[in-house]
């Protein structure tokens, strides 16, 4: 990981100290384990979303907050879930079905209490039906998915759920699992919000195993990392999915995200804003 | 200081590592060192700018650039010297000219490259000028200048020195000393920009002997020092040189400037961007 990711979390710590609501008295105390921990790691060797789990599993050692993005995560969802009917129908009425629910799904990504935390979802949904995707691997998506007995699709944040749910209904695929964080993490998707906005209809739904905003695979379950390993095809969401997996080098893989920061702009090549389906490099036998 | 104080110099760090244009393959490294020696420090022991000090003074040393803010200080000083006449018409005019000089003076303390990047200059010299000040010891300030001898006057950015010459011709007092950063450091007043200004015409400049953006009495120039203990009155402009001598309980010592976090604000009991002209709490014999 960067430096600038290392930054990039500390600019975060005083909204997540306020949001798991530490005692002012401990907060000296916390933020100064907070950087002593991260100065200590050796970047080059570490992932940043593990990171970031690290520090708030710090934050919740002295939090009596069970789930601190609650409201924001059931928002989001109701407001997405409330305008499902409106999305359909733009899939549905369009020329390209597949094409027009892939956009809205990876437009979803822009919902995010991580880094850049302001975000304009209409516009953003405009924006993605009209411009260019900047890394676009769509072909072989599509192609892929025709091909696959079993999917694993890697979820990301909450409301981006609901947008999730659309694509798979698109996709009609028998034999997909989708996959969300095993305890609550930032506006991270867990089983309940994917149930509650029906997920359940469209895919089977499994926990990783573990509670960092990405998908690590050193940390998840064996039953999770069984799956990984045998599914024909993996899609995976959001910018922390990407952080964790970027090194797979495993066609079976395709990154869907939305650009937000300029460490992960530089590494695709597209700039922020920017919508990327990208392809896991081939393996090079 | 404050926890929130280091997670703001953190914040402020990718910004400074571009201006002192520390080569990117050094900024892993420069970042780990400086947040394991941030991490280390007795945060009820330390000085924030001395903190800030020490950071800048890590960059500097991997940093060919002898003063990062040296265009900013320029330009400043610049724009606020070509208004100078109007200025100065402005306090001429004014029913107390004492107090406006002095409003002006604490308004110039905005212009400011530390937090609270983002300024209008002439918004504010307009709330400064009609609006209450929010502590409010000015009138204890005009006597003091009346009865002082030797005035002592801590300067603090550049732009705002302008302003500092306008007060001090209005006093019009024979015996000031304006005291300025020995070394560059942000866009704090050295011997140079203040000469640059024309100060020397209404104050001698003494170099305080430290290049902190504040004064630190464990660390000015002993003939600093004998001054500043032999001042019958000094004038502290700005936040730095407030955190370096709030602890003080200096009968002889006032702030004048202008709230730009929230550390100061609680600490002072006055809201961001609210001016402030606060005598050193008497001592209590």
């Amino acid at each position: 990981m960067s430096y600038e990711c290392l930054i990039c979390q500390i600019k975060s710590l005083q909204q997540r100290l306020d949001k798991y609501e530490i005692p002012e008295e401990k907060r000296d105390r916390i933020v100064s384990d907070v950087l002593k921990k991260i100065a200590a790691i050796d970047l080059e060797k570490s992932y940043s979303p593990e990171n970031t789990r690290n520090i708030l599993a710090k934050l919740k050692e002295h939090s009596t907050v069970e789930d601190p993005y609650r409201e924001e995560k059931e928002n989001a969802n109701h407001q997405l879930l409330s305008r499902y009917n409106e999305f359909r129908e733009l899939v549905n009425k369009s020329s390209d079905r597949f094409d027009t629910a892939l956009r809205l799904a990876v437009a979803g990504n822009i919902i995010d209490f991580g880094p850049g935390n302001h975000f304009d979802l209409e516009e953003t949904i405009k924006k993605a039906l009209t411009s260019d995707i900047a890394v676009n691997d769509s072909k072989e998506l599509r192609e892929e998915i025709k091909k696959a007995k079993t999917i694993l699709y890697l979820a990301d944040n909450c409301g981006e759920v609901v947008l999730d749910k659309l694509f798979l209904e698109t996709i009609a695929h028998p034999n997909v699992w989708y996959a969300v964080r095993n305890e609550p993490v930032l506006n991270d998707v867990t089983e309940k919000e994917a149930r509650a906005v029906g997920i359940d209809q469209f895919a089977k739904i499994i926990p990783n195993g573990y509670d960092a905003p990405s998908t690590l695979l050193h940390k998840v379950s064996s039953q999770f990392l069984e799956l990984y390993n045998n599914a024909d095809l993996i899609i995976s969401k959001g910018m922390g999915n990407f952080e964790g997996l970027m090194h797979e080098n495993n066609p079976r893989l395709f990154f869907l995200f939305m650009v937000k920061c300029p460490v992960i702009s530089r590494k695709v090549g597209a700039a922020k804003g920017e919508l990327v389906v990208k392809r896991s490099k081939k393996l090079t036998l």
